[in-house]
């Protein structure tokens, strides 16, 4: 399977390129790095990004910015951050992507735990994962060929400890158990879903 | 109490407005018309609202611009009427609004069962529905003084029957559990929470 990671050289993308890597044909796509670089804040660097792919039967994406910082410091500006990044950058992934997507091929989105369960700082966050995740659903009633959509939606992960302050009391999501929800999403055969890896 | 309603000419904020003028002030925002008109996909034209509204108890809204057609037209340029329009729109009256907000006054904003339920032609809705739902969980966790946020999420509504063909099987929402629903927003102690009026 040729599988496509965006955000391949942050701590998701590295460690899940790296397991499957062993059975599949991954392209590292990544700001800087990685077999190709792209901007998704960018349509235009998107589309170049899949002119250089081609066809392929999966995508993954690990790649959200988004602003974390008080709340009181959260104005229209800073709040782009997430909706031209997490939002809208892997929005068009799909809208963009689904024009050299196999058949039977997948999409699978970054979401994260603070959509339900808010964190101080992270309201930035919040908002374009339930756009993400709200996407997510009504994009796999439209998609055709057989082509599925799924998002991630971990807690704070292990290999990010410095964002364990911002996350008391919430149980860090192993490496693996993130690996295993994006494994249900590109293997499995669920569409429209939210995977909670914990 | 002093209740601005954005979205005051439309189906549903005219409707809300003749419900609650019986006891309260309101204050009718609306693109056209209305006591106070505004555009709130500009920041500038929500802080002259606010300049002109002064202190108030209650915001209501329910001006909710989205892309509304088929996916094959679902650009990236589509998408923003909903990103600009119910999304940032709501989220910016909220970041902008509550400067002018007093103690324990709260904000009510719309979503839509899309959000969960997703029906062809309504991805943008589902989005932008999807993030206003994520920032009104985390704004409940970071606004001061009390101040309460909630968003009202119905179906198709009985005073739109022109959107009842894209909304096959869904029991429409009366006016009046739409009116139900805003009340438990405003008048109610809840916070972060997304109402289903039905």
């Amino acid at each position: 399977m040729k599988i496509i990671i965006v955000g391949a050289t942050g701590t998701m993308g590295k460690y899940l390129a790296a397991a499957f890597e062993k059975e599949h044909e991954i392209v590292r796509v990544a700001g800087k790095g990685g077999d190709i670089q792209a901007d998704i804040t960018s349509t235009a660097s998107i589309e170049n990004l899949f002119r250089q792919t081609g066809a392929f039967d999966a995508l993954i994406s690990t790649a959200g910015p988004t602003y974390v910082g008080p709340w009181k410091s959260l104005t229209d500006g800073a709040f782009r951050k997430g909706v031209e990044g997490k939002m809208m950058g892997q929005i068009n992934l799909v809208l963009i992507g689904q024009h050299y997507i196999n058949p039977k091929g997948s999409f699978t989105l970054i979401s994260g735990a603070v959509t339900h369960d808010p964190q101080k700082n992270f309201a930035n966050a919040s908002a374009a994962n339930g756009a993400v995740e709200g996407f997510v659903r009504a994009a796999a009633i439209e998609l055709e060929n057989g082509i599925r959509i799924n998002a991630v939606s971990p807690t704070v992960i292990e290999n990010s400890p410095q964002y364990f302050p911002y996350f008391p009391g919430d149980i860090p999501v192993t490496m693996q158990q993130l690996e295993f929800g994006f494994r249900k999403a590109v293997f499995g055969a669920n569409t429209g879903q939210v995977i909670k890896p914990y």
